[in-house]
């Protein structure tokens, strides 16, 4: 390593990891399980404070918003907030109330810390926070179990209706999910299948420890690379199978 | 790290990969990178060289047989040669003619590494290999990205008449990659979309250095984990959005 990358990693030691998917993927478990295993600071960023503050509405309407389309997220907010942790600053987080659907008065206050990981259905769905992104991981997990675990949280656990919540489900979690969500697998690094193995995650936290240690495995420019920072995969490199 | 796991990881000091995917997924790409960037002695064993022997078969018998399906490959040889390579022990790797359908009579001798990648199209498949692999890789991409090389290379490179390998593409490689490939998704520890990208190359080659250093993240039983590794992973802690 030269004495210029141990000076970037020194100057900027924060590393911002995305972790994105379905609902009921298990995001919130990978994200809790490297932020225990990785032994330095994380601060876990849940995008689902970041919902607009639909106070101004009335109840009726505000629960008649579609809380599974990007716009329903105050993105702005969040790119200001993830860029002051970036920079070493501490932020104002705000809160969210899922039961009146709007925002708390209370904020939390968060420090900056050495990792930090954005936590939500939409988390590598704009441009602006994926460039703040250092590893962008996406969780991929069947529908049906995805879906059962939300019927177990949302009916056995928060006493919802079943049906609205199978309502829910088909009119806008389930089409949003493959319109918006699912599309982000794109743009991620790595996926994740079923939820949460310990391999993955052994190999994100080893990645996070890494690179907060300073210890790249070579150059980035050793190896060809595009301006997205997608290995140049030249056609004529596909494998010898018959 | 306990005395006894550094015992273990000094007596077996061999990590395997298996790097698998569809034909034209960039597997190749992903395994050589690893073996170039990991800085250890590592030894690649192509899949492809296990095809069974076909000699006994006249010619136009051998160009009829389904090289896309599972039965084409030797996979008690494969599982021989692997474990003697994890138990320390040189093996005799065989090679193969995909011109003539047959496998050569030079051998190529292979001393064991710390590091093995086994990758190919069905690198995934067989129960008994992937409880020798600790690490299993899943490269996935676009089946039209995918065709296009395998068009590339067989045509343009191979000089092999286009509507012949379009036919192959639709008449085996295609679904047999839907029957017995794509479905392996299931077994990967992590998948890699598009082919290969530095960050998801960045985190093979660190977790292999990590392993092989013996600088474990944390004791495997710290997590609830079941018995085939995966974290358990309660209904409840679905995440919580709306």
């Amino acid at each position: 390593m030269s004495p210029t990358d141990l000076d970037r990693t020194m100057s900027i030691p924060s590393f911002a990891i995305g972790i994105a998917g379905g609902t009921g993927a298990g995001k919130t478990t990978v994200s809790r399980t490297v932020a225990e295993t990785v032994g330095e600071a994380v601060t876990r960023i849940p995008l689902d404070n970041y919902y607009e503050d639909l106070s101004h509405l009335d109840y009726e309407e505000r629960a008649d918003v579609n809380y599974d389309h990007p716009n329903a997220f105050e993105w702005e907010l969040l790119r200001d907030q993830l860029n002051s942790l970036l920079m070493g600053q501490p932020i104002e987080m705000p809160q969210y109330d899922f039961e009146r659907h709007v925002r708390l008065d209370e904020f939390v206050h968060v420090e900056p810390t050495d990792v930090i990981v954005l936590e939500g259905i939409l988390s590598l769905h704009d441009d602006v926070i994926l460039e703040m992104l250092d590893l962008c991981v996406y969780v991929m997990t069947d529908a049906d179990v995805r879906i059962l675990r939300r019927i177990e949280r949302d009916v056995v656990e928060r006493d919802r209706d079943l049906e609205g919540v199978i309502d829910q489900y088909l009119g806008t979690v389930k089409p949003m999910h493959e319109q918006f969500v699912e599309p982000t697998k794109k743009d991620a690094d790595v996926i994740i299948p079923e939820g949460a193995n310990r391999m993955a995650v052994d190999l994100l936290t080893e990645k996070v420890q890494a690179e907060l240690s300073g210890e790249r495995v070579a150059p980035e420019d050793e190896l060809g690379r595009d301006e997205d920072g997608e290995l140049e995969l030249p056609l004529s490199v596909a494998d010898s199978s018959e």
